[in-house]
């Protein structure tokens, strides 16, 4: 049994889906969670401010009782934990690998499409992933860097969020995949509108779903589980003024934000790039 | 004669519309831009972390022997420097007061619409201005949060810009408004499809030219206009890599970007809020 907290990171709110999936499956975890929203979105940044900001929301979890840390975002996991990763004496966990594992399971016919931010479909980290899993397989990787600020504005079934996923999606359809990995947290809140244009025939990979399922699956092979959660379980620290975080929050968490919810000077963990 | 260059500041790439008319209509000045492509946007963030930024931007371009800086961003002009621009021994001008300024004169029939970022409309800033400058005006504010995104991705006459914008801007149209601020620096390149969507009865606002008309006046009125520019007259700095910033930038500034470009570390500037 251990009862320390997981720790949960992303560059906002998308991260919220994770954890979303993480409270199902795990209810009896205590959860800390840390959004970027000062410094959101990461998905259109460079490769060193990824690097940058990710070490610092790391850095700031580490203030943290903690069993584990999750890269709750796909730019993260994609760009910065590769050059991370190994550096913690604690477990940093992203998204990617698990998710290009599952996806690399589901497809029948070989060929799996990847969508993400900008950043996420140029490190090539989830094709060099699935062809680890089987070198046969055929990556069609796409970029999407509007489906986040449409997410975050609430533009989940919009004519317009429908006609931009229409042109984003059309060389996945075009390319026969039977498999798309949402490769980015926020995506899973357009899950209907992407299954509408895509069919029935394409499996939607989740990362949350994936991550949860992994921790799961890794903190009962180590005995590593919580016994019962902290009185207030759920913690939450933003980069930015909370005001608001409750009400768009419960959208991503899909049930309303209850526990301690404060800000964090994440400048104070920053260090120079340069 | 005053030879110092002009600093302009903004959250990315917006503030290179208010540069475009200053290179316009002063071509003998030099000029340094500081974008902060590094936390862009500003725009959906609270009055306290856009306040701490802006402090950064300005502290960053007082390296600089400059004679003014101007905030080239509609949100920082109208969130923050109400809060700062008293504190410089520099003159610190924003594009706020000259553009309602201008649209109080514009105004036939007293009713004005504003859009801007969620944090500019919620501020209230251009309605009070046009209050101070004749309390009968009725002002129709409304935030337009994807239209920076949309922008950025270069989505300028798409469908889907279209939808949003029909969307954004029905009650300016219900109000009657026959002058509308754009209260972004980005808004300028939307210029045409809001303008087909309001019609011709309306006249725009672009706070890029009233900025650069007034900068125009004082600098001659002061006589302290550049006598001519430097050999290399126009200096970019970004806080995230400059890679991409030739080609975005230069949809923006509408001609190719010339000039030295290079990063700078904007946390070594940025002061704690908390």
């Amino acid at each position: 049994m251990d009862n320390r907290r997981i720790g949960l990171f992303d560059s906002g709110l998308g991260g919220l889906t994770v954890m979303k999936e993480l409270m199902h499956m795990l209810p009896a975890e205590s959860i800390v969670y840390f959004g970027d929203t000062g410094r959101v979105p990461y998905g259109g940044k460079s490769v060193e401010t990824v690097i940058k900001y990710t070490k610092s929301d790391i850095k700031f979890l580490q203030t943290f009782d903690l069993k584990l840390i999750i890269a709750a975002c796909g730019t993260a996991s994609a760009i910065a934990l590769p050059h991370l990763k190994d550096q913690y004496e604690i477990p940093v966990m992203g998204v990617t690998e698990v998710t290009a594992r599952e996806a690399a399971r589901l497809t029948k016919n070989g060929c799996v499409g990847v969508i993400g931010t900008a950043g996420t479909i140029r490190s090539g980290a989830f094709c060099e992933l699935l062809k680890q899993e089987n070198p046969e397989i055929r990556c069609v990787a796409v970029p999407c860097p509007l489906f986040v600020p449409l997410v975050e504005n609430g533009y989940l079934e919009h004519e317009a969020t429908r006609l931009i996923a229409e042109e984003y999606l059309e060389p996945i359809i075009k390319s026969g995949a039977d498999t798309l990995i949402l490769g980015c947290t926020h995506y899973p809140l357009l899950s209907r509108i992407i299954g509408e244009i895509v069919g029935d025939r394409v499996r939607l990979v989740n990362p949350g779903v994936c991550a949860a399922t992994e921790i799961k699956k890794r903190l009962t092979a180590q005995g590593m589980l919580a016994e019962k959660p902290e009185e207030e379980p759920y913690h939450f620290y933003l980069s930015d003024d909370p005001g608001g975080f409750t009400r768009l929050g419960s959208m991503f968490l899909e049930r309303p934000i209850s526990g301690h919810v404060s800000r964090v000077d994440i400048e104070a963990y920053t260090e120079s790039a340069l």
